[in-house]
């Protein structure tokens, strides 16, 4: 304490959102990006993608949120000895600031009287609370200077170095690269990629159906035979399988999204759109956030032929 | 530039939300507030209140949203005046930060056009538009280490010092005062006051029932004849007209709020739960806030006998 020194006024800050602007060429308009990252388990190959990026790092800041358990614990050790080298960098390597974030509840319990509950209640209770940690990261994170927020799952490994340049080009409020898995192929024996991330998508009038005869609170998920949704799966229009330089800026317009890599304009979530971790229009998490910021005007788009690589925790 | 200076490493910010507490006793743990105030009109009042809360003001950040049309040039010439001259106040006077917003859109127009418009159809337009106003408040200026968030519209002049410490004590998620407005009864020829927020409410089984034939877009708004909700009012709860002592502390369960005076624990808004611009449950702005804090699980109360003060433009 020193009772004698006056410390100086606390700072006044004034933010015209009105020059925060999001454009096609972010660069030109020295625009910043917000990476958010929900992160329970550490991914070495998501730092060193991460590092490869080329929109100048002085120009992003990166938010993690981590789960409290255990398996929490470990992912907070790897994750803070890891940015702390990345912190040591020198300039133009290093981020504009990273913060950390400790969840202050647990995710939902996997165990064995969990076992006999339906799947999908289960996946319900998941996407609720990841809809949660997402929630808080972006509440907590998101500034007044802020242009974009690109959200990254931590099993993200390998995208295009200029993902971040390629992405914003579209000037769209929304936008989501195609998420796909390598993996060797056991009919060729040869490395061969699949699809991975199922919640991009194109309503359907069958899901349209399913939704009107459900309960208040039910939400419709993909991936389960008992609830067929006939939707038009992006993951399933990548052009690459059959032509041989499919154009990766072709653009399709969505009303579901995932959020493996998933770009948005800070506007549409300072508008109010968040991610419901309840049924909202019987959809959760980054599907309902796409309804959401419909609601308020915002459409959302993908690149069905721009692909980023998830990680199989087994094969790698 | 100076191309052999290298400046420090950029900072890495390490927060446990479980330490965030937000408890009856906010002093004793120093828990922070943040106060929230969409500004369309300056009123000194507020500002003269404010100055009066005896919560530690160095533990209070505040933020302003300001409109972007001529009214807001003016509103933010007079309140960057106060600001500069009550961060210049000494320690203990001054508050922890302030920041203020200037809005990147118009407020919905009220011309000569507009007034064929129907009241409750531009009524909803106005309730939007506050709604993304304060949603960009929110999530440009809460903060990790934010305990709780007590919104203030710009209007209200006179509350209790003690108000934070009133309203935290409850150790409610959603707490409300009554908003009174003083004014010369004609009637007696004296002082007297009457009721201002209609947007603090139980709800009514006959308001249940409109929502139930209304269309997906349409909101159900208070103190229409033509759309009686029958709803109990906090506003007619106040029971210092007939009592002579009331208990300042009498709490009562809410289905809708006002956010004339509002305090929210910030782990409500951290989940997810804010202002929505369109209609949700056919509801909007605060009253839609707290249908969502619900839906999260966090209840809203209110305080029929503990009253602040709102400013009639007209009266003073
Ligand atoms: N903070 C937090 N992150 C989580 C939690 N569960 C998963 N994650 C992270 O959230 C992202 C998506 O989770 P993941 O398990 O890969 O889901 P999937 O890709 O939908 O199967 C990844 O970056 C995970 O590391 C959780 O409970 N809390
Ligand atoms: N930022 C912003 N603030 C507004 C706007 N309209 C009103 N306000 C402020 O929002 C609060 C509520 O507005 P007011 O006109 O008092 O609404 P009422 O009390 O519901 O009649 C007050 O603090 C106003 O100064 C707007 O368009 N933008
Ligand atoms: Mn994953
Ligand atoms: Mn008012």
């Amino acid at each position: 304490k020193q009772p004698l020194a006056r410390s100086p006024p606390p700072p006044v800050v004034h933010y015209r959102l009105n020059n925060i602007t999001a454009t096609a060429d972010p660069l030109k308009n020295r625009e910043t990006f917000l990476i958010l990252t929900p992160l329970a388990r550490f991914y070495p190959g998501y730092f060193d993608n991460l590092l490869k990026l080329t929109y100048p790092h002085d120009l992003i800041s990166v938010g993690f949120i981590i789960p409290k358990d255990s398996t929490g614990n470990t992912a907070a050790r790897q994750l803070q000895e890891r940015i702390k080298k990345i912190q040591a960098l020198p300039e133009g390597q290093r981020f504009a600031s990273i913060t950390i974030l400790r969840q202050d509840f647990e995710p939902p319990l996997s165990s064995q009287l969990e076992a006999d509950r339906h799947k999908m209640d289960r996946q319900r209770d998941r996407r609720a609370a990841m809809a949660k940690a997402r929630n808080a990261l972006l509440f907590t994170t998101l500034g007044p200077t802020t242009s974009w927020v690109l959200w990254l799952d931590s099993d993200i490994v390998e995208t295009p170095p200029t993902l971040i340049q390629d992405l914003a080009r579209h000037d769209r409020p929304i936008i989501v690269p195609n998420c796909y898995q390598r993996f060797r192929n056991p009919d060729t024996g040869k490395s061969d990629i699949r699809p991975y991330d199922f919640n991009s998508w194109v309503d359907s009038e069958q899901a349209q159906a399913l939704a009107k005869n459900m309960g208040a609170d039910d939400i419709l998920l993909e991936g389960y035979a008992e609830m067929a949704t006939y939707r038009t799966l992006m993951a399933h229009l990548y052009d690459g399988l059959t032509e041989p330089d499919p154009d990766a800026h072709k653009e399709i317009f969505l009303d579901g999204v995932g959020g493996t890599a998933l770009l948005v304009k800070a506007d549409v979530h300072r508008d109010g759109a968040m991610f419901p971790p309840f049924a909202f229009y019987h959809l959760i998490e980054t599907e309902g956030f796409a309804k959401m910021a419909a609601r308020l005007g915002w459409k959302s788009f993908g690149l069905p032929n721009y692909l980023v690589r998830w990680n199989c925790p087994r094969t790698t």
